[in-house]
């Protein structure tokens, strides 16, 4: 989103601005308020969610105006003169509070929370919500596919069918979920990692045979060639191919990086391949596999021991496949001084009033995830966490370890530090690594425990019998 | 795309800027390509596919541009200085044949085809694919919606769930499907449409009490006012708050424009809310309906004659919810002076050589589409079209009308003309109306015929006898 270097104003749904305006008309601008962002739901029944996207949000929010051409724009759509002069100089100056970018969160958790006047607050809604949502979901999605894939090498090969300019930042939401690299160049460059590639099969078509193919390849890339084996017959020709330039390249002192399997049967073919290699002495010639990869193919490739050093995933990673949204929402909560709530005829979709901090329980001595409880943000973390619908059902925390996991990351609209994407990388692993395997795992993930404190509770409840 | 204003050189995939690397040490930069694009399934089940993305293909082709940071970073990232300097004056200078934006497509047709030299054609592949796949599979998604929706008023709501930037395209794909408009300013501003939206419960949450809001949005937003009636109680307060502000604002000679119902069931609320304004005269405030709504559900509102005026849709149309990536791919048919193509283990794969034409048969009293047939593009438009795998299928089209639905859209890298929006998604509306309802229908639509001409198949399996 701060790619985008003009007309960011107007990066929001319309009813933001219709909003706004009357909140300005009436008067109501100094109005103060607090919405929170949470998820109701996660997605790929995986049992947690990989929070991602904050920098890109804070940035984005830091930039975001209203130039002279967006206002005279939206005077032509029918917005209020007074109120588009008003937008000329407007800036967010609220303060924002979230977990860190990297965390592990759970559904209904206000895992941000903003703070500011009711036009600031409400504005930044669409732009918020279209940056989290997306990038949560991708780097969950990369996450559990570094679970599957363990140690290999993940490179993320899914700009081609990406949704459009979603690729730029699926790749980044790839990286914090665990990948090593992406193919990608606009967005290596824009986010500081690496990019790569092996080769197409036009090369091998361009060429009259696919031996010259390889040969020139290899020529101009001695030392990072990763030969594409599978353009006219795999084990019959494109890997005696390979190890033919293989044996060249060791001529002068270089090796083949690489072979490509991308199409067939993995498994077979890679096993079959690394005989072959290792048949020559090529052992150290790596075997990268792709076409229409996920977590699940990978996982039965991993179970098959397919000998398979690096993992291009494309599609699937880039688009979240089997779910292309996370349902993230933005709630008031607190407004004209007093918390508010919304009712809802399903009473799992009532929210939680005030402004609310998030503690992390935690076993002392392995650091493992235990629950984390929501309480309002001026009480003490709380010893007993309940459950928000049953509370009958509640559990005492107070034996264990907790930190509040909610911090200040933007104030007066500036923000106060933006990790590094290795930083929030380096994060996020720490802190998958934090949860137990039961919740990691793909069917019927044990149900992490997200309770709310007495305090919160009451609020909530007398609230609740006011409106009723 | 184009909305990228920098570093446009760099939205690429790594390995297309490896070969064309390649291509330009090895001397063969004046080498002759053609490349060709085609998706080889319909998403969703469909029956057809509606073609979109081209206008944004051809300005982002027209710009793509190598700047001296991007020289730079890519002389960081290993290639060399020889190349980066090349790239330095790149610019495409191919020719490009499409069909019209907004045609209905079919698997394995050969929609696009890009000529040039070896290097032009390879390095836009990756934006090629990005922006043709994204936007033809929203705009068939909505076209399925335009489709069962008939003439109510759609309007995308996406925004906030859409893969980040891809926001930007969907809405714009949406409407060349039919869709009304959009609550995305951003792309109501970038490409010439009109955005719309009504109001979020925040704004009811910030007043007092429901009346007070409904009353405040009203004084406004006099003649343009949805408001949302679900906050509380929709037919118990919602309806009737609503029913009183339109009576208020019928004193001053104004009209409630409408109300919009965000939760429950949408068919009996709809209906509930109908009898309450109508019994108070007011016939004329319309019926908005959102809340997760796809296809199939909008079927099933109108089925049941839910007198609902307008349908927001979000998440589902955005992200073509169900199949989240068109399939397309970028393929070399044409190299050296030479037709070329490449095999496949699977024969569905085997790709068509040659520089092609695509011929549209259809019927003259009706102008309802017959077939297309896949020609070379110098021969002449066949007389009998033949299953690409089972030639013993064949049927004879000499007694239909017939025109070539590929045109040449781009020259010396120079588009020819762009369609605007309006356009685009008026020649989409005539195109789907002339494709019959067997073709359109949800369950196991007919296939439509595609077939290949005789030259076309000849040298096809002269190729390939030579290859294997």
């Amino acid at each position: 989103m701060s790619i985008l270097e003009n007309n960011t104003g107007l990066y929001t749904d319309h009813y933001e601005l219709t909003m706004a305006q009357g909140y300005f008309l009436s008067g109501k601008q100094n109005t103060r308020a607090n919405f929170d962002y949470f998820f109701r739901r996660n997605p790929y029944q995986s049992g947690f969610v990989l929070f991602a996207g904050l920098a890109d949000l804070l940035e984005t929010i830091e930039n975001y105006r209203f130039e002279e051409e967006d206002c005279q724009y939206l005077q032509s759509a029918g917005f209020h003169k007074k109120f588009t002069q008003y937008l000329k100089s407007f800036k967010f100056n609220g303060t924002i509070h979230a977990v860190r970018e990297g965390e592990i969160v759970f559904p209904n958790e206000p895992v941000v929370r903003v703070e500011g006047n009711i036009i600031e607050t409400q504005l930044i809604e669409t732009l918020l919500l279209n940056i989290l949502n997306f990038q949560s979901l991708i780097a969950t999605k990369a996450a559990r596919i570094r679970l599957v894939a363990r140690d290999k090498l993940l490179i993320d090969f899914g700009m081609r069918r990406a949704q459009g300019l979603g690729a730029i930042h699926a790749s980044r939401a790839a990286i914090i979920g665990g990948f090593n690299g992406t193919s990608n160049v606009y967005s290596a460059f824009q986010f500081g990692f690496d990019s790569s590639g092996t080769m197409a099969h036009s090369w091998i078509q361009t060429f009259d045979n696919e031996l010259d193919a390889f040969r020139e390849f290899a020529r101009f890339n001695p030392d990072n060639a990763i030969l594409l084996v599978d353009t006219y017959d795999t084990l019959k020709m494109g890997i005696p191919n390979a190890i033919k330039v293989a044996k060249e390249l060791e001529k002068s002192g270089r090796k083949l990086l690489g072979i490509r399997l991308d199409s067939g049967d993995l498994a077979y073919l890679s096993k079959e391949a690394r005989k072959m290699l290792d048949k020559s002495d090529l052992d150290y010639v790596k075997i990268v596999a792709s076409n229409q990869l996920d977590e699940h193919i990978i996982r039965s490739l991993m179970e098959q021991e397919a000998p398979i050093d690096a993992f291009g995933v494309g599609t699937a990673l880039v688009i979240g496949k089997d779910e292309g949204a996370l349902d993230g929402v933005y709630k008031l909560s607190h407004v004209n001084n007093k918390p508010t709530m919304k009712l809802s005829e399903n009473i799992s979709k009532m929210t939680l009033p005030g402004i609310k901090n998030i503690y992390r329980y935690y076993h002392q001595d392995d650091s493992l995830f235990y629950a984390d409880g929501i309480e309002l943000q001026n009480k003490e973390a709380p010893q007993i966490i309940y459950h928000p619908q049953q509370p009958e059902k509640n559990v005492s925390v107070k034996d264990l370890m907790h930190e509040a996991i909610i911090n200040k990351v933007m104030e007066n609209g500036k923000p106060l530090y933006l990790s590094s994407i290795e930083d929030v990388s380096e994060y996020a692993r720490t802190r998958i690594s934090q949860l137990d395997s039961e919740y990691k795992r793909f069917e019927n993930p044990h149900l992490y425990k997200v309770g709310i404190g007495r305090e919160l509770m009451n609020l909530r409840d007398n609230l609740k019998s006011d409106i009723i």
